[in-house]
């Protein structure tokens, strides 16, 4: 058995989020991938991802990996899958990869980018992939606090109450609030997140912008591990895995 | 009656163009305007657009103009109308114009860009704002080619047959092709376009940047007025008006 490791770029909008669901009406991402496999193999294909996007959450840098008896070269998989995806699936590159590699346990980290469209009226062509926030924030506010996050620390603070992680501490390796236009991008760079971190730290980070909170108590808020004092779980549209490094 | 002149924005993917169809099930963008002004003011008001977008064809800087008996100041109006404009349509900005005002008949100069998509594989977040081109282009060409095109001149070989336009002369100001990553945009500025002279203009750029026409190629097409030398007509979806002047 060959096992294939892809990057995959998606479009969640439509999607239910990554992984597939009880109900089968509810379209995710990895059942569109299975399907297409199966269309262009005939085999049932079973995908791995990497990391579990959430409904509405996009990707640029998803990995998959997944095992097939088909014998097609790598270098045709990825434009022959593409030829049976939905247009908002779309597959950048194939690998053969270790028979023992897997998507999700052998990832060492991977980068998060949520985005905000900062401006009075909103933006069409953004808004399936940004927040809209329409009130004036302080980039470089965002910014310092946005550099407390990076280091090992426990992420409690930031961390969904759904969360299943054994342990929530994490190392962040970048923490970074970039404005381009209308545009601003926070990226996060870590080994691994928590449920629902980045839209937390961006909740928070939002907070800060607005002067809701200063920038010297995004310290005290992962200090204390509390959750109810960080800023609010931001939608998620705005989210993008972006790539995912092994 | 106060006349109000309005930028807006609008994702064309969902509409079958500007202009209102005899079909009243065909969706377009004017429809869609007139119903949220009536929303807001109780009035039936019918709004001139400065350009009269193709189906599937965006604008980020549309200019419209309509009549109102409405004492919403221009400063609340913006804000008002979007809270009742589907979300692929927004308004930008709203002043009060002389009473002899129009948006078709003003315009003195407009922008339009074509969007390329060029890589090997598509793109998910730009499939519905580009063209995806997957073959390699050589962009210099494609700048040299364009440079051609401004001044004045008969524009007939870009002129598509269903064009009812008096005259073919127009003036270019302004025809440039900037790269950006993988997106390659078309700038085109003129006081005025032919029925799908952007598109065509752009088919022609891209057989150009592929190397089956040859840069000088570009002045014998614009001389010959002959629509069948020069290239296809490109899809409706990279195209967008940027902007209109006045």
């Amino acid at each position: 058995m060959r096992n294939i490791k892809m990057t995959v770029e998606y479009d969640g909008t439509s999607y239910h989020g990554f992984q597939k669901q009880a109900d089968q009406n509810l379209p995710t991402i990895q059942e569109a991938l299975e399907k297409a496999l199966r269309k262009l193999t005939g085999e049932e294909i079973s995908v791995t991802g990497a990391g579990r996007t959430d409904a509405g959450v996009h990707a640029q840098g998803q990995v998959i990996n997944f095992y097939t008896e088909s014998s097609i070269p790598t270098g045709n998989f990825v434009r022959a899958l593409n030829s049976v995806l939905p247009e908002d699936i779309v597959a950048k590159d194939a690998v053969e990869a270790p028979g023992d590699f897997h998507a999700q346990f052998w990832a060492k980290k991977k980068t998060y980018r949520y985005t905000i469209f900062n401006d009075t009226v909103p933006s069409v062509f953004f808004r399936r992939y940004s927040l809209f926030v329409p009130y004036k924030l302080n980039v470089d506010n965002m910014r310092k606090a946005a550099s407390f996050l990076v280091g090992q620390h426990d992420f409690s603070a930031f961390r969904a109450a759904g969360s299943t992680a054994r342990s929530s501490i994490r190392t962040m390796y970048r923490a970074e609030v970039e404005q381009e236009g209308e545009l601003i991008h926070v990226y996060l760079e870590a080994n691994g997140f928590l449920y629902n971190m980045v839209r937390i730290i961006t909740g928070t980070l939002l907070y800060i912008g607005q002067g809701k909170l200063r920038v010297e108590e995004m310290k005290d808020i992962i200090a204390s591990g509390d959750r109810t004092l960080a800023g609010p779980t931001v939608p998620p549209q705005g989210l993008c895995l972006m790539r995912v490094e092994y």
